[in-house]
């Protein structure tokens, strides 16, 4: 079986066992329009990468993985809810191919089901210290790392959402907005899987700088992605992150290195909504030969090697291969 | 001194030594325009109600109350950022006579600065255990404590936005959205004050008691207020809840018992956003000769006597003497 499919395979399995407590945590209370709102996003599917991510890293520990169930549901709970605020916040219609909450039941109804799921995490960290599954002084920890993700990822979106264009944005503030939108919640999920398996302090920094790394990388591919994909496979129309003006490391690599006429090609597309596809092309055309998609490649090789390296002290266990196997899976996607 | 000033002063006091602590684990970081926007509400001024009951409860059971303030700046924090969604929801414009967060930042910057907030709220809760100042079970069963009524915010509120008008609202309604929107977290705050005051579960039960049924009490009489008060009072025109239709227990009392005359002069005002200053007038008018206006008074006192009772059994301390003016403070407003 090959890379992909067995790395989709055990994602499926795990994700089974969290999407039942995600039910259960989840269900209906009056009024029955809110947990429709917040069971809407989160139940339609996606890769449950986080809570993936979450069980491998407590069992590397050799920690059971039924403790560590309600922490790898609250981390892809909340991972949804700032979708949900993110699709308000940027107006998107349509995600995993179901109308977004608040095209669906209203911005009010969008923010306060966010809300409801945010404050549902919470509660998921602490039901096993409640229940005497873990210590309260580790699932403290575990809430720690979730805080300190969601402060970065908070972070991460105000950057984003304050720059106007991504003329004015460097790597450094890209590197800074993909630790906050993507790599930050990645981490914590490594750290509070670790934390749950019984690892020390050495070993949750160890875990949550791999999965930072990975992390980073898994943005980068996805910018490669957004630009070589075909339609299929990206879910929307090629070249929409150019359209939008994503502020993507290719880009921001490309204007700042590119020659005014592989510039001129580029502007010609970024940020105008309507460009057509043969300028769409013409500027994919221009960021290859700019040498920014090539550079974005080698940048996320490079972040895979951090992630993988900082697994190094580990033994050749089954769950150390799973780990390094999910990194190869995300960057399997662009060779 | 009066009742009133008495009070006062005392939520002045209390308010200090939590604002410095707000100030601090919300002081700036990047990008600053997030924390300019998290925190420009509550730092706008504000009663301190929520602390000061929470300080109280600590002191009741002789409790360190230093432990006790990131707890209770932790639920001011949590109470402003419900009403940030809030003003985003309503798109209201105005609130402690500065414009809203939204309005001074857009949407996006308001659900994110809410957002900040909630985590903050965490932050704040755990801050103690990891600094050996409380057990982490304790500090556990404060956030068991926030959490719920967070959840039980966001089903008032849900219901609340869920219904149309105040035509299909029943006082069990009332009191469901009351008891979310206001006071679980009257509740949430005694109970943690008390929790961090080394309470046993049983007493912890009856702070909550007190402070659910005084949080009723007070929303009541804010009721009561929107309408029999003046402008200057209120900060708002005489009569916006009914040209908003508010749903109060006044309107809901009306709505089942008034005559036909008197419900005519009320369906002339209720959710008729320019009604005329004499329709207001002739409304009010039909609320009183109704009953309705006596009765939600009466409704309050039966919550401010349910509430004094259930702190009974504690000893005639001067922390108990605290919390039962502030009840009475709360209804004093309509004598």
């Amino acid at each position: 079986m090959g890379l992909n499919n067995r790395v989709s395979e055990k994602l499926i399995d795990s994700a089974a066992r969290v999407e039942t407590y995600i039910e259960g945590i989840l269900e209906p209370r009056r009024p029955e329009v809110l947990y429709d709102a917040a069971r809407h996003l989160i139940l339609a599917g996606g890769k449950r990468l986080r809570p993936y991510l979450t069980l491998k890293s407590c069992e590397l520990f050799d920690g059971d993985t039924e403790v560590a169930i309600p922490y790898a549901a609250g981390l892809e709970i909340l991972h949804n809810f700032t979708l949900i605020h993110d699709d308000v916040m940027d107006h998107d219609d349509l995600r995993r191919g179901v109308p977004t909450v608040h095209v669906k039941w209203g911005e009010p109804m969008a923010i306060l089901s966010g809300d409801l799921l945010f404050v549902k995490v919470s509660q998921a960290m602490i039901e096993p210290a409640l229940n005497g599954k873990i210590t309260a002084d580790r699932a403290i920890s575990c809430i720690e790392k979730m805080s300190r993700a969601m402060i970065d990822i908070c972070e991460g979106q105000a950057l984003d959402t304050a720059f106007p264009s991504s003329e004015d944005v460097t790597e450094d503030d890209y590197l800074f907005m993909v630790g906050g939108k993507t790599a930050a919640l990645f981490k914590a999920c490594a750290e509070i899987g670790a934390i749950v398996g019984g690892a020390s302090d050495d070993d949750v920094e160890k875990l949550g700088s791999f999965a930072m790394n990975a992390g980073i990388a898994f943005q980068i591919v996805d910018d490669i992605l957004g630009l070589t994909a075909d339609e299929a496979t990206l879910g929307k129309p090629v070249g929409s992150d150019l359209r939008e003006e994503k502020k993507t490391m290719i880009v921001i690599h490309a204007l700042e290195n590119a020659s005014q006429e592989e510039l001129t090609a580029l502007k010609r597309v970024l940020g105008v909504k309507d460009a057509k596809a043969s300028d769409i092309e013409a500027a994919n055309a221009a960021l290859q030969s700019a040498g920014s998609i090539e550079y974005a490649r080698q940048r996320a090789k490079d972040y895979v090697e951090r992630a993988t390296s900082a697994l190094n002290s580990f033994p050749e266990t089954a769950a150390k291969r799973d780990l390094l196997e999910l990194v190869e899976f995300f960057c399997s996607r662009i060779y």
